[in-house]
């Protein structure tokens, strides 16, 4: 399996609106097992996504989907920086979704 | 929702060992709708586990289950470090199960 943990900054008072964004676009990905969106309870302008996919193909593949596409051109104006972007090798868990 | 990032470090050729532990204990958590345990890719001792709560009180109260106490007291020589706690607020996304 293949994961990223990331941290992006929104546009000072735009967090929700580009959390909304991103939760529009999760669903029905190939291959996505996991796709979480929190806030960040220290930084008001913060985000955490933490992503599951089968395979490094099936995430590659899903940037190009129309819905993933839609909302990176309407989320990018609301995205102040990129802070932390993490790969990691899934092992296992718990609410590991069948592909999405 | 409650949410944790975390990163730790494996005792040198133990990592394989503390996450089959670490995996052993993850079904069966009341509140836990997401608990994945993953390889750093990048560093062979790394482990990153990324969590989802129903609440931060679900969270504190699986502590103290008997199967997470094993855990932690037979997971506890595999472990060299702590190095990353980040705490979220998870809103939402794909792959958050019902409550364990």
């Amino acid at each position: 399996m293949y994961g990223l943990i990331g941290k992006m900054t929104a546009v000072a008072g735009q967090r929700d609106a580009l959390i909304s964004i991103l939760l529009d676009g999760v669903s029905g990905m190939p291959g996505c097992l996991s796709y979480v969106v929190a806030q960040d309870p220290a930084d008001a302008d913060a985000i955490w996504i933490t992503e599951v996919w089968d395979s490094q193909a099936s995430h590659k593949a899903s940037l190009s989907l129309p819905s993933v596409q839609a909302a990176i051109a309407q989320g990018k104006p609301l995205i102040a920086g990129f802070d932390q972007h993490i790969e990691t090798a899934p092992v296992g868990g718990h609410g590991i979704a069948g592909p999405g």
